[in-house]
């Protein structure tokens, strides 16, 4: 093809694509910046973040609803990340460990901009987030009311239910966070009333509730969505000191070719038919939905090599970075940051071959696709992994001692 | 009853077990343990581990073959643990990353102990593999073999075969190492001759051939591992240098009163049926079959508390510290520390009551089992899980800020 315009892969959007031969993020080539800070690297880009929050903020904003943002931090804790969300101003913090609330307040934020939503606490657990004041508090459990009653009598609290529904990405089951099988999130309809009797034993107001029905939920989950919604505001109707609903994370985004991104539009229309005119505050605590398709991992080609029927390509690093694709299978799209020719012709079907990405850990699941099309590799190449912004470095582990990488965050 | 002979659970053992009311563990009682050292903790046997080495000595003795045994060390590189077993002069160490060589030397093993064995390795890391002269090479590559042949030209090595066979535990999928499916190890049968010319051209003997074919098999296997050795031992043939045959690791233990150990003398006559009166050492890589069964997990109870129509038993760790059953589904057996009667009659039907054990991550899937019977359990008292020493602290991981454990070994 001459210069004119170039037709777009799947993935593809105006901070993340190919310039004739080399992939760009951010305004960056991908390739220097893993040849000087070396592989493997995490690279998050601050524009994609702040544009991803600017996104929910812009849809928000048309639902005539107050309305609170939280970063879901256990998706991704690289400090300096958390300090630059901080710094947009455009949303808190949804902490899920004591921990958490520390390296938030280390990383710029305030107590009172710290959600706190946590399961099986221990009382030393309590002890320590109580030490922060103004902390916005859920409680999973009627045993988590209690013991804040008994430390806290007259706190202000929030309560987390139980919808028995759910949503989520696909049919991946691990992912499943309510639904069918009793799950241990929340305060069930069946213990409903017993948690309003323990916080008033206690004086403690019960003005918010929470829920959080699943991960990655997109356009067609939006209808289950709102009768989640529906539940749990009629479970609500026995609080009347209710303020706020906070209706958690699990924004979806898409994952393969077919995944029709969440429509944003459609997703606040819900929240305006719910809580239009209502005096209600809506809280969102999203997590995936800001860093991942804000975060990419490089690694290096360490070996083409054909076994049995099938090529495989070697990288420097595996799942024990970036578990995702191995334990829930999701699917990430492996692209080489230069190509031999223009991206016009190199992802045409002729120059593709079906190739294997294998990590370098010594396990059968360190696969990081399987007969993926992708145009020739070589020994020295570096490999980018797209949407590794979320639940890849914070879930990393030191398998092997393989745990080794960078991070770095691109501020324009 | 009284104090005559008390009805053996079916997970019991000398070592382990109810003394009374109380778990005790290597002599030790787990209760008091956790108290002082504080949860999550996990504790190993030194003498358990030392009478795992001692099985498989006096197994592998009686093949009337030479052989030699390597600790997979990926399965818990905990520091003492690594030091105790140098001690017993009972085996080497099988290692599987550039830094793993480097722990096992600064735990006090010398390079010609040290087996290495891995995948998708970087010109990088194979600079610092040989870096250890005596160091064991096995080849999973050709690539592998053509660099270190340009490296050390003349260097003995030795090359994995990879069968397409495959033994492992129950269904495991993930944990199939091969079978149907091509996978990323070692050297098929379509490559051999390329691999065997590839060390020719460098002057590379062949000295040794390694397979590892799955993770936990039992009894029942061993006619198909059998039929394995014979699949590599017929393409070994073709290697008139072959002095030594490591036949990986993967030795299974029962998960559930379901399985029935593995029978280590039907599993030596195989053993020697192969390689009795050939002349040609064996060696063997176990992991977990030595250090599974030998590490426990002290927990302590958060919550009980019904959701729904469920018992919760709530714990201060989750998935993140030890995650095959929640990614394997590999059962853990979950036993209070202290009983509030005697074994014989906390463990009765009627004394027991189905609870799901949930860990402190705010993820659906962080759930230590599923309706088990256990009896009374109350916040503050001590969970123990067992067969908690392989794949566990190895793999952990800070997701959530929650990945703080304490380890310790018990030497008599």
């Amino acid at each position: 093809m001459d210069s004119g315009q170039s037709t777009s892969l799947w993935w593809e959007r105006p901070d993340l694509r190919y310039e004739k031969k080399h992939l760009t993020f951010d305004d960056s080539l991908l390739e220097p910046l893993a040849r000087s800070m070396g592989t493997p690297l995490f690279i998050y880009s601050s524009r994609r973040i702040r544009h991803n929050l600017e996104r929910l903020h812009t849809a928000l904003g048309k639902t005539g609803t107050l309305f609170s943002l939280f970063y879901a931090m256990k998706a991704n804790r690289f400090q300096p990340l958390l300090t630059f969300i901080k710094s947009t101003g455009l949303c808190g913090i949804d902490a899920c460990s004591p921990e958490e609330v520390f390296l938030a307040r280390a990383c710029g934020f305030q107590p009172e901009s710290i959600s706190f939503t946590a399961t099986s606490l221990s009382s030393q657990d309590l002890d320590l987030i109580l030490r922060h004041d103004s902390l916005i508090i859920n409680c999973d459990s009627i045993s988590m009311i209690r013991k804040i009653g008994e430390r806290c009598p007259g706190r202000e609290i929030g309560i987390r239910l139980n919808p028995a529904m759910g949503v989520g990405y696909g049919e991946v089951d691990l992912l499943r966070y309510s639904g069918d099988r009793t799950t241990k999130f929340g305060i069930y309809r069946e213990q409903f009333d017993e948690a309003v009797d323990t916080a008033r034993a206690y004086g403690l107001p019960i003005t918010r509730i929470h829920f959080h029905t699943g991960c990655g939920y997109l356009t067609s989950q939006l209808e289950t969505w709102s009768r989640i919604i529906t539940t749990c505001l009629d479970m609500a109707k026995a609080l009347p000191q209710l303020q706020t609903v906070n209706l958690g994370g699990g924004l979806g985004l898409p994952h393969t070719p077919h995944d029709k991104p969440l429509d944003l539009e459609a997703w606040a229309s819900v929240i305006h038919s719910h809580f239009s005119g209502t005096g209600i505050r809506v809280e969102l605590e999203p997590g995936d939905f800001i860093v991942k398709d804000s975060g990419i991992l490089l690694l290096e080609v360490n070996m083409v090599e054909k076994k049995q029927d099938r090529i495989f390509v070697g990288v420097n690093g595996g799942f024990n970075l970036a578990m995702e694709p191995a334990f829930y299978s999701l699917p990430c799209e492996p692209l080489p940051c230069s190509l031999s020719v223009d991206k016009d012709l190199a992802f045409t079907s002729e120059n593709m071959t079906p190739v294997t990405i294998a990590g370098n850990i010594n396990e059968a699941l360190d696969i990081w696709a399987e007969n993926h099309l992708l145009p020739p590799m070589a020994e020295g190449d570096i490999l980018a992994l797209i949407n590794a912004g979320g639940y890849a470095s914070a879930m990393s582990s030191n398998h092997c001692l393989r745990g080794a990488f960078r991070e770095m965050i691109l501020v324009g």
